[in-house]
């Protein structure tokens, strides 16, 4: 049971901070804007930069009290949870290696936790943080972005309805171009990405793979049992992965075949996911995310498309727009952060909560995520060799 | 020269109030939310709906005060532009016909205007509209919403810069499925936009064939000079087209044909926009917005991908997210707000604009586009006589 | 009734005589090719040139006897309707102006008579060799090449059963860019193509826009009953349209907008159609000729493939290989040809042939195509005004 | 240097037989007609079924002369090498099982081979038709048909022009869905693909995984140094895999991932490949062979076309009809045999030969498949041990 009561605003609005994602972080910005879209929520505090100077400049042309910009993230997590009008939820998009101390001191402090993916370096961290949550009844959201999108929702449905019988192999892959060359010197993103003491132990598992994972877990609910991987470096001089080979079994005997790579010369950021089971087949395309086609025996190939095609109504819910009206990647955030923000205030009014069917991704599944790419570094030293999980 | 200085606050943000837009019309949350993603301007009142119950109730919800809300949008025009802290910019977003009468009281009382297109019924109340916002020295903008895709802003650089020659041919169109049947019954905006009281002379091209217009306007910069069109009035019953086919000719030479439909089953939202031109070709697709192909004698097709192929500064800057992370609608909606509201700033803080470079269309614009609407009717309501522009 | 009694031979082979298709003439070698896929004629004799020489050395070394490689059309028909093996059918593949001569002289003298499109310049012309093949008893095919694939049998199939249910509009397009530059001087093809002396009044709508009136009948059974045309030349200097627009009326109320385009840079050999009924719409590609779309409302778009999906017995009939193995434009024009002489050797064996059911297009079909040809240059040489067919 | 001396006709024709290919047995016929395209060889010859009495009427019904229809290849071997107008060469369309001793006795007996894929069941099978090719001097074609398109010819030439660079990456892939439920009771096709009698230790690798092998090596000209594969039954009580995944590395460096299945449902002839180079990308789909793409840093994606755009002359002899006229499989079949036969002739008439540039596979090839095919059973018998090559 989730302790909403411990919010004590009494609108339907909720005040959340963040740590990390200040000038020059792309990705923090974009947290925001998802936040905004549905305008639920206000960011009232914050630590955008090791830097305070920095941190405080920056947090006041976002228009936040000097007084809730804090030294460090310990401060914070302190100071706000001694408020009365204290932080609903602090959201977290610093680089890999600090998710996990930062995600513990605020759940620590009794602040619910959004974390970015990978939610940290280390297994057991993760684990701590899934303890922790469940000890302190707290509410942990970790943004796999690409499980917003309404269509990946109706796949979901759609297979756990029987559309496509039991499933018997899955082939994913994600591939992206921007480091096709050593630009770990000039761009800033590149520089922490491949350096272990900010990304951990793998950089393209870790960054990307770890969306292959989620997202096949989201659409088939399957879970891997074990898994033979292949890191690659093929630039030169590069200290991690860029590129990697996955072969994966389910519990219940599916297999699946996973691919990523960010040498992908031509690539944007293709995310594919494909589904084959004993009546049919579901493909879906992150580049083109209002649409999926789904292929069934003797029966011409179908194209859904969001808006225009029946969803279910969860998946609909989702779908903000007519069809062929685009939807893209603001409003993929902008849903897993409605999802989180309406089971929050759900609780904080007292309403009971499906735990099982929170519409965004937890600390469960960042901690999935974590074993997985673990795994595959395990494997991968030892020429592949199978890891159980 | 635009009166900027007639907007009092010192902040960077603006204030802005809506006329229509209340329950269950959709278009005007979307303006909403577009402004929200840039977050420059905040909704301070509005009449929401012609029932003042309604109105006052959905915005209250909406956090405006209840002082500002109105009984209509003339006495909301009077009333805040009395006010110091009086609205900067109204936004209009009822059914076509009310757009005239909205506009003008508010252009009357020294207030800046975004309007839904098309923007007028006639002609000649477009023509006043653009007078009175030329003698009243203000902003006006009309939110036709795909010129706001960065693409759509490379392609018309790309075509300005002679990449693919002059221009002989354009074949353009729009098709949907929406009308495909009698739905007038059932549907709320199905209803009002089949019915010539709230629509005027057409449906069909007053609704969508003006944005073929407006965007091929925006791409190459040519003007009609003459047209041959056909509407059509395929679904039994319907007082209005519902489908038009059109000859045009623009001046300095080139043709174009354009084809706008309702009934085309299976078609979401299909602006397609194809410029032939002595060097090359160019083609955008909006279901597809982020994309858009080049073609040139003797060598591949080449397809572009924002974020990934170099683009104009303009252009570039209104890419929010990398290659491969769709933008969509909102995204689109967003930029042109964004070029609206940061000229309205620039103006109030005494810098220099270039009227003739303002990033989103215009009254003029939305006037061409009134009269290009007519046009069609005309012509058809003569056996499709060619008609001058 | 036709004579198939003519034909003397006892085996299930036939014997075909060629008029054009010499060296460097592409077309010829394609229709030669089309004819040994199944392997049911052969080419016996020919005037393959109008320089006698030339065409003795080229018939030679096609295998031909010397004595059946004659001066002139007209001696070959004389000659080859004398002998007792004489050829079964004459294939007619030089410009468009000699079409009539040509297979006049040939019906003249009993022989069946395959012939190129457009059929005739002249639409009197079309008319008579209608009327001699009615009295001569004879067999007349026209190769509207793109009419064989089993694609468009099916989407003929699914229209007349109805399943899009009545046609409303059709759009249809055929987009090249092979003449996107004054190539006359230099290519063989432009320059006849481009004279009027070789191609008639039209070159554009004569050579590619005859196959998009010729497809839209094949698929849907509808006549058109009046057009409005505009035809252009874009190329300075050429002597005949380059690109038109023709808005067209059926029999019946249905409607359709036709673009063809040779200026068309990009555009390799784009017919494209695409059906709006009802209940719902087809669309098909020449260039992914193996595959078409229907979109019914409410659901899911279908993309069907050849060999994979259930096609009629007719349709399927011509599907040669499992699905996914691609059939092109030399299966296209054998399918033809198998209608063609299948019929013939049905005939001749007394079999009893449907005629309106003849797989192949004849004569009429012809003959419709040169009106449609002839009706849109007076349309465009009177400002566009309607005329009836 | 091979002894097309042995070859005694003085035309510009061959003559050649068929083991195999019988009534019902779809690929013979395609063989066929392939060869009648370009018209350069004729049927003589041929045992097209274990029944003698079903071989002859099938062979008199292709008009081939009673007492050239033998009643064992090895008769026919024997025979044919004797007549002093004995065919010039052999097609092998049989199962696999039978590749071996067929080829074997037919080189044994002097003459030219031509046999499908996979060449064999076991690897010194291969190796000693290679030998036995090798030391008899004749000419051994292996039909991996897909190699036959254009484009798969001018892949290979921008990759050897270094147009992508040093390659990295593979992805290459093969999906079907034909046995994707039990289909082997009803279906001839599936009943002796999987069953070992007849197809050897694999079904899916065998049939289709060495297609991707060949392809790879054909584009890229890599040779795989060692491997790790998984084999998958998916479809209860199949005796064969009907799914694999295959790791492999390249001499030289670079990496692939293969995937091949059979059951992947809506999948017709996915043969598809992805090579990823260090200043570029190419990608080819055989279901659309005509095209392929081209994406380079920092520039937008090119897409080619056969026939328009600028092909190496070694492609382009192999491009029969203009751009936009889809060719398919027939015509890659084609291409294959035109490579053969032209070599054969050239040979004849004393013409020098550059043996390293065939344009069609040669038994060494067809050797390094079935080496490919076996190591990837032996490796998912291990676990997915490396196994090198």
């Amino acid at each position: 049971m989730i302790e909403g009561s411990k919010m004590t605003k009494a609108t339907d609005r909720l005040h959340y901070g963040m740590i990390g994602g200040g000038p020059g972080a792309f990705i923090g910005d974009v947290h925001r804007t998802a936040i905004r879209i549905d305008d639920k929520a206000t960011l009232v505090s914050g630590v955008f930069s090791r830097d305070q100077k920095v941190s405080v400049s920056f947090g006041t042309s976002l228009g936040i009290e000097k007084d809730r910009l804090y030294g460090s993230f310990e401060e914070m997590a302190q100071r706000e949870s001694e408020r009365p009008d204290g932080i609903d939820f602090v959201v977290i998009v610093t680089p890999n290696a600090s998710h996990h101390a930062a995600a513990k001191v605020f759940l620590s402090h009794g602040i619910h936790v959004v974390c970015d993916k990978p939610l940290t370096l280390e297994y057991h961290e993760a684990k701590e943080l899934a303890e922790l949550t469940e000890r302190k009844r707290l509410l942990f959201g970790v943004t796999y972005t690409y499980t917003g999108y309404p269509a990946v929702k109706q796949i979901a449905h759609l297979i756990a309805s029987g559309e496509i019988g039991h499933i018997r192999f899955i082939n994913a892959e994600y591939a992206q171009e921007w480091l096709a060359t050593r630009s770990e010197k000039e761009n800033r993103q590149a520089s922490w990405r491949t350096d272990p003491a900010f990304s951990g132990k793998s950089n393209c598992v870790g960054d990307i793979g770890s969306h292959v994972e989620n997202m096949v877990a989201t659409m088939t609910g399957l879970r891997i049992s074990s898994l033979s991987a292949r890191l690659d470096k093929f630039v030169e001089g590069r200290q991690l992965d860029d590129n990697a080979s996955i072969m994966v079994e389910y519990e219940g005997g599916a297999k699946g075949l996973y691919w990523t790579s960010q040498v992908a010369i031509g690539y944007d950021n293709g995310l594919r996911v494909r589904i084959f089971g004993s009546k049919g087949t579901i493909e879906w395309f992150q580049e083109r995310p209002d649409h999926f086609t789904v292929m069934k025996l003797g029966e011409p190939a179908r194209t859904w498309s969001r808006g225009r095609d029946a969803f279910s109504d969860e998946a609909q819910r989702f779908s903000r727009l007519p069809s062929g009206h685009p939807e893209g990647v603001f409003e993929a955030f902008a849903n897993i952060y409605r999802s989180y923000i309406e089971t929050l205030l759900a609780l904080r009014s007292g309403k009971k909560v499906d735990m099982g069917k929170l519409g965004f991704p937890t600390v469960q599944e960042g901690a999935e995520g974590v074993r997985f790419i673990n795994a595959c570094v395990e494997s991968s030293e030892n020429s592949g060799a199978w890891v159980s999980l």
